[in-house]
């Protein structure tokens, strides 16, 4: 190889990311001790060291998602392969399955399920809205066949909330399973598997757990299991198979893949670091700077779009005449935060504010609304500068 | 919650894994800039630097790949999910496919492909053995409308180099495609997916690229890029869809899933190590260590598994006597080295050790054997003492 060919090959830049604010729809921001951990020397996936930090990182995922399912893991890909890893695990060719449509993951689950070989039907509403228990009874009522009902907890692409309990009632009266995406509330809202009788329960890691993007946290109750143990046909997926993946991280230990050892390790600190936080400070604690951001954004004028918004992402209008990309990419280069545009019918309408894990901090709210105040002035719009923070810390508070 | 709960959930351990030298079959040892790169800021997932990276990370694939096809990129799984993602893609439901089976990974095709829809046949030999240009021409010709032809370049479990060019003129005379797990030879055994007309290949970060397991190497052809564009059908898998995943690694970014930041900050920075050193050096120290561990596990008495040996992966025969589990348990208790155990039929029958990317380095060999030879002498095994790393180190001067 000639020494030009060498200096081609070597020209790639080195590695600089800038340190950004991220209160988008996730990534979250990512604490120091988590990105420390992922630099921490590289086991073998069959190291008994390996092995050990696994089991503990199964009962922190136990914890965090309240469940004492057996089968608890961390599926190595991200939240969209934690739910392909659930709907082909749970759904059989021919299946019937009803999924609930709010946003974009609603939408992205059906087509998984499409693709899994499902009888799909879909209850679908306005993006913003939250499905109605009413509305899975009469679907239910409608198709007694149903074998597994998909619903999002959390609609990270309208803010959403979904309540759970009553529709969870009505799916196992009606002998299906409950199958759950609780990506952008594990963490920071309320999820309560075993309470709530969740059969299967996918989230991210780069959410409310404010560990980097890569794996997905995933629990599958004992009747789910059973569903799968009985199946007769294999799983489509191999790489998301559970009935191998499963055998890995119980007391078998049998291989099936290589698992994402430095992936895992910033999982394992940033569940340390939920559970010394306590998982109901945390989520009192997104509440709190919830209700401030809350209060700020809306005493600049703006809207909310759901009418029961998450206290983990705040979807709201972008202001008539303002320009949604412009504000956005400023933010970015001026202030180095990222915030979320809005997607579908959203796209160039919403703004997506996200208050997630380590990014829920007063000191965050306070820097966001003051840079978003000074760039809609910049916009043209005009404010009683400073209202805003007053509003924030008012309901700091109260609240 | 009280003050006792707290405690029961802060009772995991500080994160602190041993340093091991990683002589197994993966993953191999990690560069501290590889950690290091791992460490820096988390950006968003569409964030200009973000995508420049992308950029910059798909250019250095391209190169390490050998190829200059468009649709080069870092799939968001391991090795296996890019076996998944290959095989996913290229088949619709009835095409007929066949794989050639020469130990656990050939195997694992045969199950992802049946698993896909495909028309599986099977070109079996014993573990160990390569497959001949002959039996590849026999089962094309028997089975003309075979669509498109799977085959191991480097099967981990037994340590056998696959020949490639004269198949691939084979299969494309046929008119089919070549799909090659490179897995254990990418960045350390030549690959030449535009030279041998590849139409497929997948690879994993944690053998000869030496970053953390966690994301997978995939470059397709334009052949098979028609293949892809051309299906009747949607590709089971949604996470792995090619036609979507492309569009966010081209110009179009569109949003797929949300890419695993931190863990391709670690393949950016190890694919800039490959290139520094070059391809061709890199090759060349790979052949040139594995010449050096070969003569001194010979001088040992120990004796290859397979006919033709990677350079990656060597793996030699128990010998009679010895317990594998034993031996295995001490190197990693008493020095710090993991090496593999054997699998399927060669399981308590073989070692498997891996002198990959940053592990390939003469220091571990002469570590290594120095190790090997104390913990046999033990097992009851005599030797003329330091006759193995005499061997090894004439090696060195004479390869």
């Amino acid at each position: 190889m000639s020494d030009s060919d060498l200096n081609a090959e070597t020209s790639f830049p080195t590695l600089n990311p800038s340190e950004r604010i991220l209160l988008g729809p996730g990534p979250s921001g990512v604490a120091p001790r988590v990105l420390e951990a992922m630099a921490k020397p590289t086991l073998g996936h069959l190291d008994p060291e390996y092995l050990a930090m696994m089991d503990n990182l199964r009962e922190m995922l136990r914890q965090v998602f309240r469940t004492r399912n057996p089968l608890t893991l961390a599926v190595s890909g991200t939240g969209s392969a934690g739910m392909e890893a659930c709907v082909a695990n749970l759904i059989e060719p021919g299946d019937a399955m009803l999924v609930c449509v709010s946003g974009v993951f609603g939408t992205r689950m059906r087509d998984v399920a499409e693709r899994c070989g499902a009888e799909v039907r879909a209850i679908e509403v306005l993006w913003g809205e939250t499905i109605q228990a009413e509305q899975v009874a009469a679907a239910l009522a409608a198709h007694p066949e149903t074998k597994v009902v998909g619903i999002v907890h959390a609609e990270t692409s309208t803010g959403a909330h979904q309540p759970l309990e009553e529709i969870s009632r009505l799916v196992h009266e009606a002998g299906a399973l409950l199958l759950v995406d609780a990506v952008t509330s594990l963490g920071g809202v309320d999820v309560r598997v075993d309470d709530w009788q969740i059969d299967a329960c996918y989230s991210g890691t780069q959410k409310c757990l404010s560990c980097p993007p890569g794996l997905s946290p995933v629990t599958f109750s004992p009747r789910a299991w059973e569903k799968i143990e009985s199946r007769s046909s294999k799983v489509q997926s191999w790489y998301l198979d559970m009935t191998m993946i499963g055998r890995y991280w119980s007391n078998e230990r049998t291989y099936h893949h290589t698992a994402p050892i430095n992936m895992s390790y910033g999982l394992y600190e940033a569940l340390r670091i939920v559970l010394e936080e306590g998982l109901d400070a945390r989520i009192e604690r997104h509440r709190h700077h919830h209700e401030m951001l809350k209060a700020g954004l809306e005493a600049m004028g703006l809207t909310y779009i759901p009418e029961r918004s998450l206290t983990t992402l705040n979807a709201v209008r972008v202001p008539e005449g303002v320009d949604d990309a412009r504000v956005r990419s400023r933010l970015l280069a001026e202030y180095g935060i990222e915030i979320g545009a809005g997607l579908g019918p959203f796209k160039g309408q919403a703004w997506r504010v996200g208050l997630m894990g380590h990014s829920s901090s007063r000191r965050n709210i306070a820097l966001f609304l003051a840079a978003l105040e000074n760039l809609l002035v910049d916009e043209g719009l005009s404010f009683d500068r400073g209202a805003a923070q007053a509003a924030a810390s008012a309901a700091a508070t109260k609240s």
